[in-house]
């Protein structure tokens, strides 16, 4: 829609911070009824050409996701120690909600409406076949907005 | 479903609380490309019959609310200075998410279920044709959750 800086006004996602994703995921499972779901790591830098406040970003992350409503997933992440927006939330706030999403087109041009409508770009990266980055919406939105964007 | 502790596996709420609501709610409401939202106020003790920590609970809080996908809604919470769960949050980790909610039917029941799993309950209060519960399950799910139920 036109007056949606995103085009989109549909979460799809609820990120959470996790230290122990085994832990946390058999939790999930046992809570919601859902079968203990697949973890997977997300891709090294040769791959994912992964960014962080600007520089490389070496820093991978274990994942799990569990479907909580007509597209929309909760997500586990369990961040190594090395920097990432992952690493820096889990250091200063512990673990808990990180970031909400929401599937959009034009990664480029979003992110420009969102640093100009007051976020700061902290982290992009890239999958296979498609490319996520996360917006610090604190000040405004109260939590990190991340956009992903898919090519299928 | 049977093996569902809650009878859903399917989120109806992300709460934010917020200092600011009308500050908030403006952002949230540019972000979502939405009309700025109607603030309401919970009621007091007189109808609402809240309890925090099992002890009467005369605070309020403003409430508003954003449609972001299909059954699912953003919820930011303004709590006034009295002891809440809202209260409590925002003193010890500041604005960011507080919880996420279910609807649910037979709270008693679900509440002595999540009890069991080793949840803690905080809250509880009434509304005209329902009541809320809100569990501290940040040691298991890494986040407070709230069961809704509906009388109509």
């Amino acid at each position: 829609m036109e007056n949606q800086p995103l085009g989109t006004g549909k979460v799809a996602q609820i990120g959470i911070i996790v230290k122990d994703i085994e832990k946390t995921a058999k939790a999930y499972a046992d809570f919601l009824g859902l079968p203990m779901p697949s973890i997977s790591e997300t891709a090294g830098i040769e791959s994912s050409r992964a960014t962080y406040r600007g520089e490389p970003c070496e820093a991978t992350a274990k994942l799990a996701f569990f479907k909580v409503g007509e597209g929309i997933d909760i997500e586990l992440i369990q961040p190594d120690e090395k920097p990432s927006t992952w690493r820096e939330f889990l250091n200063e706030r512990g673990e808990g909600v990180h970031h909400i999403a929401f599937w959009i087109k034009d990664t480029a041009g979003k992110v420009k409406k969102l640093e100009a409508a007051g976020m700061t770009l902290l982290q992009t990266g890239e999958w296979g076949t498609g490319r996520y980055a996360y917006l610090d919406a604190m000040d405004s939105l109260k939590t990190i907005i991340e956009t992903l964007e898919s090519d299928n």
